[in-house]
């Protein structure tokens, strides 16, 4: 017989999903208390949070648990470090069926653990609840080390425009899913586990980066956030950004266009970022520009090229 | 036409529920960013997580969308205060439908805010989403001010047991609304709004409780927690537990035992805790002890005027 979560049980998962948890020293209360201490040297926690929803967030026949597991830590942990700020820890709210098989739960934490782990960051506690569709609510924790915390309100007049990661990949991946296929499996292994580049948020930081944020939106719609909220236009320059082999073939086979993936697809979290021109650090690629805004371009503007960008510029919610 | 999440929109919905929220000192960066930073003076955060989700943890039927937001941040408030630290700030998911008036979620978001506002804590970020049934993810967070954190598993030999708060309301309130009534009002209230006993946290942590928890699955069951984590012996002494008058009325209309409500009964989040009978800090009641573990009494036992307890002791999930 399988195990389930109602033959398994609430103490039952959580004995399951605990044991053998690596715990890194910035944990001072692992799991098992009312709540969890971590270290934060310098008096100051980065804290993000995100909930993920079955059929909405991932699919279980796309995806497997361990998947959805890697994913969702992902997109929280970039966005820790797109702060500047080293993750430390994260902790999960799980909800699901009392006929799920328990494996899956273990398999989801598994994921979230491995993908914890390449950052250093350790599973620190959370809450088990019955739910008819599967829900997994992650929020991250990180330490700024000293460094001041890289917001998006700080790109000046001036600035370069650069990013680091891949863009477009799991965008590509999702319209090769859509349409029923598995290849390219580069793409479609890019929407199942993105790989922030997570090393180079506090990189960028130490660099100087003036502004920061991660691409969960898409390019165009993330960049939007950081003119609104420094007051100025941003232009990117597509010859800059380069299309990649397997972007290139799913547009050929779908009709779709590559370089709206680049510029429109989110959930790759690449980082932006805008630096003085001698401060942008290696592993960034120089993509565009920053200036102040004008009669004809207001201050909060995204431009291509130098043209108003006119496509769907990324994805937002309850309107899809 | 009633405004609708579908028709507000993701990010309609996250400045509307973000404006006026009030910040404290705590808060070194609010909503808005990729994340949210918060201070913790002395280098180390406390954290926990709760998840709600309709029809299993609230009902629409019998609470407001206020009285949800009250009850998902009383219960993250309590475990922060279990731990003797000081409420800081939380985060928040939600998930509902595209159907749903936005207002239900405006108000929800105000019950956060206001029953975070009792200890001075500051909603400072969250995500939403779109779900068939409303969920609610709180992360909160507290800092420690210096203190050790009181842990369930600190408890000795000697100390007396205390609590402080209410035990068995939110049950027999719920015990009232499963039978269709709405009356006695204190105790429906009880089961709408929890409240936790904040200061009386904080409070034990500096009297020297040697162990606390909150008590959310029913007073046996987590001084079961207690006592296993403790390696000890706690036996609860009946006659030091008044039975509020409302909860012998709930007992009389409905044929239950009063004592079972608060023996039992979880979700007023009183917090238990053991002290050095000279340390017991005003404000809190002593009910039992605490003795080494033996023969007939193995440690981890938990007793009622000496008897092993025989009813259901509190609240596993996915089981019921």
């Amino acid at each position: 017989m399988t195990e389930t979560l109602g033959t398994t049980g609430e103490f039952g998962l959580i004995a399951a999903v605990t044991r053998g948890l690596s715990r890194s020293e910035d944990v001072l209360v692992g799991p098992g208390d009312d709540a969890a201490v971590v270290a934060v040297p310098d008096g100051r926690v980065v804290i993000t949070t995100d909930l993920l929803v079955e059929g909405r967030h991932f699919r279980q026949d796309w995806s497997s648990a361990y998947d959805v597991g890697r994913k969702a830590a992902a997109q929280n942990l970039a966005d820790v470090v797109a702060m500047g700020a080293r993750p430390t820890a994260l902790v999960v709210g799980f909800g699901g069926p009392a006929d799920l098989p328990t494996a899956w739960a273990v398999e989801l934490n598994q994921g979230l653990a491995d993908e914890a782990e390449l950052v250093g960051a350790s599973i620190v506690g959370g809450d088990t609840v019955q739910s008819d569709k599967i829900i997994v609510s992650v929020t991250a924790f990180g330490s700024l080390d000293g460094r001041r915390p890289v917001l998006r309100s700080g790109a000046r007049p001036g600035d370069e425009l650069a990013f680091a990661g891949r863009l477009g990949w799991a965008e590509a991946g999702y319209a090769v899913l859509t349409r029923g296929f598995r290849s390219p499996r580069t793409v479609v292994d890019a929407h199942r586990r993105p790989q922030p580049p997570y090393a180079d948020g506090p990189r960028a930081a130490i660099a100087g980066a003036s502004s920061m944020c991660d691409v969960s939106d898409g390019l165009i719609a993330d960049l939007r956030h950081i003119a609104e909220a420094s007051q100025v236009v941003i232009d990117v320059r597509t010859p800059a950004l380069a299309v990649a082999e397997p972007l290139q073939a799913v547009a050929a086979a779908t009709g779709l266009d590559a370089m709206t993936f680049v510029l429109t697809g989110g959930e790759d979290h690449a980082l932006v970022g805008t630096f003085e021109p001698a401060d942008v650090p290696d592993g960034w690629t120089v993509i565009g520009t920053v200036a102040e805004g004008n009669e004809n371009r207001p201050a909060g503007t995204v431009t291509v090229d130098g043209e108003l960008f006119a496509s769907p510029a990324g994805h937002a919610h309850f309107t899809s």
